[in-house]
């Protein structure tokens, strides 16, 4: 990515745990094949909150003040030699995994899998919040005149819950069971409804969140009040045949595996704080299931878009926080604060 | 099945945890559809060794003298009203997991996953361990003359390999590490060459039994001498992309898993002792691997008695015990003590 | 099946191309594992009329007086041994092909080319237009309280469409062009719809037809009066990426493979009047395309039921013609007859 | 690529059909991501004749002097800016097909089907039969010592047929048909063999072919002298599961299809002279026959390499003709003559 300098811009820095500051940095300047785009809106996500409560995601570490933000819309402003995909104003969102296309993982479909991939947002590739960023054209997408900068911000996660109905196979047949009510959970009930399915119970523990859930169709059922896999073997006769699991917490991934129907695919999306989960691995044996891992997506961008303009009034709940770019440190701190009434901070720029 | 009796014979008959006594018994009588076959072969698997040593195995719990043995081979003694497609004397094979044919599971072609399966061998269904027995003529097989009696003990173990490489996608392109060396990770061995696997690795801590896998052609590694992690992630040039564990050892589970390649497929076919086990959750997810469970095998007999006319001579190595019927309860002795030159143990009708 | 008798009852022969009469014949009496059942409303279907047109149905030949109809709705009248899972007054469906349950094809899932199967309403084997017959209680579906009987004689070729999209793998993603808007072509647009397509296409040289489709959330082409391929082409961007030819006219099925995008598949429904057709083979090859044949359905009848229940509204426009059992031949002489505005015939009973 | 030149290198040119000479052109000089290679053999394939014998292939006409030939090896002379993962002096072969990356097939892993795809050896994209070439490091593959450079020409044939199989899903339990023993029928067969199919049937009309497909282990059979159909029928038991054509003769083709088992699938390879085929599309639909469209391959280079080392001393024998570069005409003279024992004519540049 070209770094020579065009003026300076702001940017929001990760300095170390909790702790966000704007600085001013050299705006970048677009090399051939890539476009400069000025940033209109971010999201803030799961692991960039991990990133700022603990310093690590994974085992990357932050060693250096690095900016985060994955999710994002924007406008082009300036375009890269030989790039004539794009045009200067264009409303856009980028793809923030930029994969080699070249390895065994690349040209076989799963992107999501390159080794080299460079994914903007984890350090040490910096991300989002500042007020331009530069992109290769080939990973940035128009964004549809019916959605807005907030809305394009949500097209990432939507591209998660993609990816999650996909490899579970959802279709109008299955009966859906998804751990968890957060953005991931709810992007996951969006696309399962997407491709067909109309049997879907949402499992969490706040009300809040199943409240929402409940408003946008789902069957809800809280863990706290009542025995979840009893529930679910229950209304489904016999347990769900899809469990997305989106919460990361070892006891809804145990229950979550307990309800599952026998030769069901359980789709592993949500992250555990602690990386061990002890897992009763005789009776998945024994149940003949399936686990699907869901690590980030692949393809998913082009249909997120489409599903995002067709529902975007649902998807629009989502969104329960917007913030302007100059208070970024709060913003992280209302994610931080894990409110009940909070899916999903955006982050948005003048 | 027709309980009408026409004489009597003798079975072997669990009793209680480690007590084998034979008894005598009626012998059963072929109803509409079904023939009565005079055993002649039948394998002891883990699954009738859980029985024996522990009075339990799964839900399942040893409340009455149990006939145990669902591996066998044998010959038609008497054909049942209106069965046309089998013939007194033919040699034969019986596939142990009666399924309904009509439940979903059955019509969707995953019938070893059939809510009212009868399994013949796990109570309250009587096996094979006595001279004749009663079954279904369509789920009998031809046994090819190629194959002796005890040969066709050990088509049923050889299913369990077929379905184990069918649900890893196991192609010539495969790189495929096997854990555990035993009778389920030998089958598994054999059933990936027969697939077109040429890179295997079968990972055990006895050594006599890694002699008997690079005889048949594998690579081997002894994880009590070798860091088997990194030893397969150096072979194989960054982990193999079908992982079977066949030992049911937890410590196995751990390294298995951490063996494995980004997008790796891993089959879970061993049963560990105690249910649960701790895995790291958070690296099967950002590794995007697939967990494939394999309870029994659905659509493999045919293929099993190929490959075992095929691979006959290798097969042969892995019944390293032969006792007569009279023997039965030393037979069980013998596979209790899992020397380390013991494969399988098959006990033979005179 | 039972033929013991049990008084009489009328049915509808088709006695010669074109010549239908309603004669007595024994009620029969349902055996073990067996329903008797009052039929309430059957359709008529362009199988049915294949056999009423040309005396011929493939390789089947009318060769004696011949119950026709496949696709039913009634209720139980009676139960025979054994059967505990419908009652006596109950509202059913049947599906009318009974696989043999236990050949290869059964047990992989794909019951649909069972060799053995016996489809009801194809000779040798009578249908449904009779006031009672009686079918294997496994292949009797309750049929839900908001469904008519009428709206249930239409749950077969809606399991066709189903099977339709299911091998094409009609998703949110796809660019779905759907040839002929006939009954298949419209339950083959619902069921696209039920896994979420939005982006559908419907040909046709039909104005009123195409109207109906448009009505039901289609794009529609008059391939009279534009070039279909060049309209799809552009509209689609590139062509559609799953084309769904259900009116079986050579000239459809020449347009439909033009028109489908590199990559596509091709979902082989509708049956010419004469077998052999003239296709662009190099065109099929250089383009990568997969065909997939659609012969009847496997799995489909019990998401049928759920998706005529959702759609309930929509399907129930496709049924255009009622008439009564006594006024059978004239309901075959109405399908016979092709009017622009016939859909769907169906026959009620009293 | 960098058309730099770098002296001169001479390079067969395809005039107009049927006339071939070999004429100075400018050496090329990698630019950065490519390598420029120094060719030793070269095969020619059916489109390369195709386009010798009529100047035309596909939508593609011969319009200008063209160097055919896109089944290569050689030794790298030279690096490009940035290439590392190659050396001077190393044996490579080359993938012809450039696919760009980025649009919706590469990134879904059918890279085969790249609407961008440069092809190496089809207009308006000089071939390989010249001293030099240059091509991009990513398409470049080390070739093993284990392989010839004659047989390093072979891998793209080699990569066909393991696509083929692929496609049909081929594997030990399934009954293959070849249908033409030409370089594809038989790279098809060793493919399959791969796979672990064993019961492979090959048809063709010439005997001396057949009696090489013979030798590498199929049944065969002359469709001249016998009822194909019927003698796969009774030899198969009702018929193969997996059809190859690999032959493009419109006789063989309409075989295929009438001797596929219900529900087989149906491998389109070769290309017949007319681009239009009568096929019976009535009884495709009603057997359930699914058809793979088999354009190039994708992911299947590393593979054919593995296997070419595996079977180099079978592959060797396809290899029926070498001529020397200086000769080339001779050599698409001999391919042109299509002696029944010729199957594949290498020219080996000295």
């Amino acid at each position: 990515m070209a770094q020579t300098t065009n003026g300076s811009m702001k940017g929001a820095f990760l300095l170390k745990p909790e702790t966000i500051a704007i600085r001013e940095l050299p705006r970048p300047r677009p090399g051939a094949g890539e476009v400069l785009i000025r940033v209109r809106a971010v999201g803030i996500c799961g692991s960039d909150m991990h990133l700022y409560d603990t310093g690590r995601i994974g085992s990357v570490v932050l060693e250096s003040p690095h900016i985060p933000g994955h999710e994002m819309s924007g406008e082009i402003a300036a375009l890269g030699a030989g790039v004539t995909s794009l045009a200067v104003g264009q409303r856009v969102v980028v793809e923030p995994g930029i994969a080699c296309g070249h390895c065994h993982m690349c040209r076989s479909g799963r992107y999501n899998l390159c080794g080299a991939v460079r994914f903007l947002g984890i350090p040490p590739h910096h991300g989002f919040l500042t007020e331009y960023v530069v992109a290769p054209a080939q990973w940035v997408y128009p964004l549809p005149e019916a959605l807005s900068f907030v809305a394009g911000a949500a097209i990432e996660p939507l591209a998660v819950g993609l990816q999650a109905v996909a490899q579970g196979g959802v279709g109008p047949e299955s009966r859906v069971a998804i751990f968890g009510a957060g953005m991931i959970g709810l992007v996951a009930l969006e696309a399962a409804l997407a491709r067909g399915a109309e049997q879907i119970w949402v499992v969490d523990v706040v009300e809040q969140r199943l409240g929402l859930a409940k408003e946008l169709g789902a069957t809800v059922v809280n863990s706290r009040q009542e025995d979840a896999v009893q529930e679910l073997r229950r209304q489904t006769g016999g347990g769900p045949d899809v469990v997305i699991e989106a919460s990361g917490a070892p006891a809804a991934i145990t229950t979550a595996f307990k309800s599952a129907a026998k030769g069901a695919t359980f789709v592993a999306v949500g992250l555990p704080e602690a990386p061990t989960v002890a897992l009763d691995y005789t009776a998945i044996v024994r149940s003949g299931i399936r686990i699907e891992a869901v690590f980030r997506y692949a393809n998913q961008f082009p249909l997120a878009l489409d599903v995002a303009v067709r529902r975007r009034e649902r998807l629009a709940k989502l969104v329960t926080d917007c913030l302007p770019f100059a208070h970024t440190a709060e913003a992280f701190a209302v994610a931080h604060a894990r409110r009940e009434g909070t899916i999903k901070v955006v982050v948005e720029f003048p």
